[in-house]
């Protein structure tokens, strides 16, 4: 899959329109029963793998549930998993795209996890709900799934029709998380040692 | 900030032009002299909040860097930042929020990973470019921005106004990373031990 161009906002898709689906969107833990289309879930897919990822690596591989019994049989290992969803993502690493490395598997790690950022966004924008979960028991779901070693489970997201209207999160105040610096420490250290 | 209730997709904002934001993002790494206006930041920092976050701990802490020479500074410990950005945003966790528990850490690192996903898909839907890096010095960018002892970089955003137009990445086949199981491997294990 290639991407497109760059695309500036125009006119008819104001910056604005963006940012409100990234606020209102939220957990959601009670779905209804209804599947998710075909269509939505290629949606899903198309974003998900349009994150980016370290030296366009792409260490990464999706597991995609959305039989009821298989999606059953994986809760069980997933407390984290409250409802019933209508598919579950298993997004896993995958630590043979690259050195074997504690730095170089955390970056993974992370690429996988604003994989998943990505698919909740596409989510809400189609009026699904979703939940993403870090609380899975590894060891069996490695084992369920008949994963390769190199492929490690790193978060599990349910995905399904909400059953209810969210309610919004209290977020802390901005001030308590953002600071600005205009000016570092001072140091005689030479930069490039 | 609290975030909306939950808001459907909306005829005058299809899910399909949201998609495409994702899908067009790409790194930038090269950038024009022109700063970023400050009602934009304040978008970019609202979209990087909305990110989902365990038990909504918000176990993060931002810093912003735009006074050129502190970026210039932090730029000399962060071989990632290729260009000369407007801004740096330096995305930590803070591991003073919640347990001293090594899954812990890792949820609060997968978490501003999400955070920063939101950042970047922000700046792109304003017509910035950004560019996400791990491959900075820890300790040197830690010490250079005074950081408690709990608060650790996880990773660094360099953002700016492309200074050209990106040509998108090649990714691998869908068929690669996705697979689609509706079987589980059999175990006689009960789920709840």
């Amino acid at each position: 899959m290639t991407s497109d161009a760059f695309c500036p906002p125009t006119s008819d898709f104001p910056s604005s329109r963006f940012l409100h689906v990234l606020t209102t969107r939220g957990v959601v833990r009670q779905y209804t029963d209804a599947p998710i289309a075909g269509d939505v879930m290629d949606a899903l897919v198309e974003g998900m793998l349009a994150a980016p990822n370290a030296g366009n690596a792409q260490a990464w591989a999706f597991v995609i549930l959305d039989e009821p019994r298989v999606v059953r049989r994986l809760r069980g290992f997933a407390p984290g998993v409250i409802g019933a969803p209508a598919a579950l993502v298993v997004a896993c690493a995958d630590h043979s795209r690259g050195p074997d490395d504690p730095r170089e598997y955390e970056v993974r790690r992370l690429c996988v996890a604003m994989a998943v950022q990505n698919l909740l966004l596409t989510a809400h924008a189609h009026g699904l709900g979703a939940c993403p979960s870090h609380s899975f028991r590894p060891d069996p779901v490695h084992y369920l799934l008949d994963l390769p070693p190199h492929v490690q489970p790193v978060l599990l997201v349910a995905i399904g029709h909400p059953a209810y209207e969210r309610r919004p999160s209290v977020r802390r105040p901005k001030e308590e998380v953002i600071s600005y610096r205009t000016q570092a420490r001072n140091t005689t250290a030479s930069p490039r040692t």
